[in-house]
């Protein structure tokens, strides 16, 4: 039998507790050995639940009992998640987690400390909630040069632009619909902006390259000034808008963005609507390959970190593949990435949009007093000169292969 | 270093050269050893091949040489692949394979002779191509009761269906076209019959289940009866006809079996398109995942093999998760499995139908003479009497979720 502690008793906390509880026939089966949970961490108490009595307030009491091998973190946010999971791995507990901020922010650290005490630390749900996607990278696909990722990271993001495009919705009523419902948060600047996705683009980025993708580092470029015009053009074109992270690698140089982009009826993750997320990986041999599933929610998220808990049980004593370096990835501005852009134009100043952008092709979408052109493939920083040489434009929207 | 060797230099085998070769550096040091190819066992010569002087052509160079560690086989069939491969395993060397036939066939027994010699018997690349499926199955979607499978699991015959829908051309013509791009066999039997397709969802079970599914016992419908009027039903009702390999564990009783069947845009297989394999997977706790990918072809399956050995190579004198026992897996026959049937029959025949049908949605898709019921749910026993009652039908096409 192995012992272990869950830290945190909210959404995704219960939620271990539940996956292991309802599965633990399969789960035992599957790791070799019985898991138990001995602990549970939260400052409060729950009278009526039916682990009640398994709650403990103290870290200490998890962190000093020989007989706790794993743990399973979900408090979310840095501190004090930092704190407890390096005294956990410095005991050689393995720690399994769903907290993006702190993967992302000390995951490379946190992996050596793993490394050094003969322990794990794994956080598969961190990205992509219950898509297996950071395990087939460490461990399938290593056998492929990864030059490209692709993700839809957000769900709340993802079902607020697919309302919209389904019933024509402006940005601010779908996102109140979404908060109504619980898919949006009461302060949504984190999906909404980007952000969210812009931390698993960068543990994506750090995985692949090995080394340290900070986030800080990357251009995030939310989905607030997208409108339903845009749609209109994306339906003329067949296209659909997505909050895209991106990492890319051509020529030596790292590229790792979040923005929104019309994508074609070719790309596999047009048809990945409401809160799902997908993630599309490319190998130099492979090629293409997709992981698409529930990017949140408690079960599914909570059926990650399982996941992750039952590898450690199964590998006591030794470290799994995965982690990477302290050493930092250089990303280049996201700007000399070349590209597509969609460029609506008032009609007036159609002609002299051609005079700068040269032959484009013109959609019309039919809005009364504007169109849109599609330029050839060209870098930011020259889409910004060139922007500068015209009157005004109306939005741009980035178009990805 | 680590010693490997190549058993067949056809297009799966000299791919795996390729990768290996191309891949060096990056597979070296996932793999934590350099990994060299020692042999290659073919009947043939290469001369001119860069790796000529690698070809032996018996296989006990390689059987009997103790520094051959690992073992890709890319012979295909089950002899003399299954003799050689078991020899490898009583030598203790692991073996990684595409070879569907003989996974399906003596995947159990051999799982257990890597066990009782501490090595490895790994076979992604036998479901789904590059698709990275079994792996995450072993080892990552751990924590759930997987309870459904539903996969487009052969290229060739999406890619019909695929043509078919987008050109309103008839299979013959399309059949023909992709015998000569290459994309299906001269002898077409397997692919279009859902003989591969069955062999793969098999696998699937017996990963799933612990128990061994036998091919022989899963129906198996193909697409040869697809016609371009099913199209226009599929248009009509917003669907898509797909060859579906099916797994549903319910009750505690299991069905696997293949046929062609419509499913609709809420379904995450409706957009797999071309030569695309596609795998979604439920479970209890995670709700549905998806693995898309290349299902065949020279590189992404030799990706997928040499994945496996990198994962041997890393865990030498190990037995990694997977496998299944050789007690069989009681099937249940499919048709007493409950879905909904798009039935097309003649206009005077409507009457009847409905009499004996009740209450069914009617469906026109504008061909002269007939209409389409889609009927309720029922399983195919009852569907069967229901239809000996009425004068005849057009065709019937399973509907899925």
């Amino acid at each position: 039998m192995v012992k272990a502690a869950v830290l945190g008793y909210g959404t995704v906390g219960s939620g271990i507790v539940e996956v292991i509880k309802t599965n633990q026939k399969l789960i035992d089966q599957r790791a070799g050995e019985q898991v138990d949970i001995k602990y549970i961490l939260d400052l409060r108490d729950f009278p009526g639940d039916p682990y009640e009595n398994l709650v403990v307030h103290d870290v200490q009491v998890i962190l000093q009992d020989p007989e706790i091998r794993v743990i399973a973190e979900a408090m979310g946010g840095v501190e004090p998640a930092f704190t407890f999971t390096k005294a956990a791995l410095s005991a050689g507990k393995s720690v399994c987690t769903s907290n993006k901020e702190l993967v992302e922010k000390h995951g490379a650290e946190l992996c050596e400390l793993a490394r050094q005490n003969s322990c794990s630390y794994l956080y598969e749900a961190s990205v992509g909630g219950g898509i297996p996607i950071l395990r087939p990278l460490a461990t399938s696909l290593t056998a492929d040069h990864i030059d490209a990722v692709t993700g839809i990271l957000n769900g709340t993001t993802n079902y607020i632009l697919t309302k919209m495009d389904e019933e024509g919705a402006d940005f601010d009523s779908v996102l109140k619909q979404a908060q109504e419902m619980g898919y949006a948060e009461r302060n949504p600047e984190a999906d909404i902006e980007g952000h969210d996705a812009g931390r698993k683009i960068a543990i994506l980025a750090s995985i692949i390259t090995g080394k340290d993708a900070d986030f800080d580092q990357i251009y995030t470029e939310g989905i607030t000034a997208i409108n339903p015009e845009d749609f209109a053009y994306a339906h003329t074109m067949k296209k659909a808008i997505r909050l895209l992270a991106i990492y890319r690698e051509k020529n030596g140089s790292f590229f790792a963005y979040v923005a929104p982009a019309m994508i074609g009826r070719d790309n596999p993750l047009y048809g990945v609507r409401d809160v799902f997320n997908s993630i599309l990986v490319h190998g130099n041999m492979l090629g293409n390959a997709m992981f698409y599933g529930a990017g949140a929610g408690k079960l599914p998220t909570a059926s990650a970190v399982v996941g992750d808990m039952v590898d450690c049980v199964r590998s006591l004593g030794k470290t799994l593949p995965g982690g990477w370096s302290t050493e930092k990835l250089p990303l280049t501005d996201h700007k000399s990435r070349a590209k597509r852009f969609l460029v609506r134009i008032k009609e007036e100043d159609a002609a002299g949009f051609r005079e700068v952008f040269g032959d484009c092709e013109e959609i019309r979408a039919g809005i009364d007093g504007e169109l849109g052109f599609l330029t050839a493939e060209m870098d930011e920083n020259e889409f910004e000169k060139k922007a500068s040489r015209i009157r005004e434009y109306i939005s741009r929207i980035r178009v990805e292969d």
